[in-house]
This record gives C-alpha cells, structure tokens and sequence, in this order.
C-alpha cells in the first residue's frame, strides 16, 4: 500500500514458508497491530546475526568457534557421525534422544537442477573429520528424494572405507501411521524396506 | 541452541501465524543459509516502522496524515462505509474490485473473554465520521463468528439512525464451491441466507 511497507512484506515473503499473504500479516502485525514488536524483532535479528555462527566443524549453529556438541567428548566414543541436509534436521534429532554422536550440517542438498553442486555445500571438511576424528559409521539422514539419494551416492563415494561403514536411516511408514492413508512412495519405500518379522 | 538464536527464534515466533518449528527453520535462514538477508530484513522493519503510521481517519497503512483511499474525493460519492476486522481484510477487498467506497479500519473485533473491549479498538472515530462524511450506508465486513457478531451489534446501536443503514456481508457457499465439502457452519449460514429464486 506504501513503498515502505510493500518492502518490508517483499522481505519477509523472503522467509522459508512464508507467502503473500503471509507476509501481507506479519507487516501489519508489526507496523500497525504490535509496533513494540517490530524493534524487538529488528534487534533480535542484529544481535542474533552479531554472535551466531556456523560451528567451524560440523556446521551447527554456535557462538563460538566450535558448538557444544563438538565441544562434548563423549560425542566422540560413539564413533559415528550424522550427516543432515540442516541445522534444522540435526535438532529434530537432538530432540528425538535416538542419537548421541556427533553430527555434520551439509546446509543443503546436490541438485545440478538448482545449480547447487559439492562446492556450494559444506562438504569439504568431511573426509578428514572422518579420518581425524576415528569415525567408523557415517549415518546419511538425508531426504528420501531423488536429491537426497544423489548426495547419499556423492557421500558415500567420498567416506567409504575397510574402516568406514556408511548406513542410511531407514524409510516406510511413520509412527501411528496407517498404510491406508500412506501415499505411494512411502509404501514403495516400506516395502523395499521390508524386513524378516 | 545458543542464546542470541534463542532470543530470535521467541520474537520470531509472536508472528501471527508463525509456530515454533516454522521459527526455528526461519533463524537457521537468516543466520546461517542467507546472511545477506537478516540485515535486509532488519533494515526493512526499522525503515517501514519510521514511516509507515495508521490513518488518522480510517486506520488504514500510510506514510502520511492520511492514506490515499481517505484522500481520494470520488470514493465520497459513493456514501458508503465499510467496517473491517484488519488491514489485510481492506487490501483483499479492494483487490477483488468489488467495492469502491471508503473504508474503517477497527484493528480487531470485540472479544471480553480476552479482554477486548470497545475502548481496545479504533471506535472513537466512527460516528463522528458517519454524520461528518455523509455516509448513507456502513456496511459491516467482519468475520462470520461470535465475536464478529457481538461487533456488528455494537456498531450496530453507535451508527443506526434514520438516515444511515446498516448492512451485514453476505455469507454461505464460496465461490466454486460444493454443498458436498461445506462445514455444518457455512450450510448453516447458507440455508439462513436463502433468497427467493
């Protein structure tokens, strides 16, 4: 409606999720609705951009050079490293309390389609963490997509060994799921993954 | 995980709309994957909330005393008033072309069991503009529920006189739509709303 607030919305239509209209209702929220908020959120956003970083090893967001769960020794016994496509996936899993090694943060996935090839993702480190650090399992919880599966084959190429296995977690029907309101994909991918009961 | 993305992840998620997880993958965006962005966005916030202010008379979005629609002398013409919940509700009206009068903005609807009463709302204003504009008819847009309803029975007993009308929109079946996939609510509304054919 006014040059102003037609960028703002433009810039919050840039967030992951967020449409038009979405956006449309955030700027008003913030413009007209709850005007405290506004300064909060554009100094929360300054102050989070000031001391946040990408932990230098594994990628996970930090505040220092390394994050806490690099920083965590007994991440290291388990010997086995998580590769996620985001940050966002590693904490779902932290949530979860079903792993307790280390992990890696890819900040994406290869798609030639995208222009998104190895160099734009923070794999470049990963051979030598597996090396320096005695890994002995890397575990691919990446996408079940053609995406996802075209970065497993990249990775595995990169970190298998006589001393490295490499697995991939596994795919079918979700917990509390029925298989008849599963869409097709998943039951093909639950009937690949199929086992002896 | 750290504190300062802690802090963003809590101000983003007061966005209407916005819930924990869409928060966090918002963060991880503008921290870590589109750096460039948070600074936009921040800049975006602090300049629209400079500029952008409330319509003295309408409510409406502006940059000055008053928006465009209030200065637009033709909109007069038409002796009509249109009572919306939002802002967002006046932009979807005026997209769909279907209305061509002025409107008032109340920032809300009345709603005591949170603690939302007239004096929570841009009320002030309306009757004075009702008798000052020479409207003939207001025409209440505001949403089909209980508290839309306690709302239009208030502006109802501020604005009614002998010389202003007071409407209600239309509800029942959205365009294009089937009886088959109606809620009980809207086939309620609808059958209420019956015309003679």
């Amino acid at each position: 409606m006014t040059p102003a607030f037609e960028a703002l919305q433009k810039e919050l239509k840039r967030l992951p999720g967020v449409g038009f209209r979405s956006a449309e209702r955030m700027a008003i929220h913030l413009l007209l609705e709850k005007p405290e908020a506004a300064k909060r959120l554009s100094d929360a956003i300054l102050s989070a951009s000031e001391r946040v970083r990408s932990c230098s090893t594994c990628g996970n967001v930090c505040e220092e050079e390394r994050c806490s769960i690099c920083e965590d020794v007994r991440r290291e016994e388990s010997g086995s490293l998580c590769v996620v496509e985001h940050v966002s996936d590693l904490m779902a899993i932290e949530k979860s309390g079903a792993y307790r090694g280390r992990y890696h943060v890819l900040h994406g996935k290869l798609s030639p389609i995208n222009g998104v090839g190895p160099e734009s993702l923070n794999l470049s480190g990963i051979a030598k963490r597996v090396k320096d650090e005695g890994v002995t399992e890397v575990i691919l919880a990446l996408p079940n997509d053609v995406e996802g599966e075209a970065t497993c084959h990249y990775l595995t190429e990169l970190v298998e060994s006589d001393s490295v296995e490499v697995s991939r977690i596994g795919f079918g029907l979700p917990s509390g799921a029925s298989v008849l309101y599963a869409d097709s994909g998943t039951l093909k991918s639950a009937l690949d993954a199929r086992k002896r009961y």
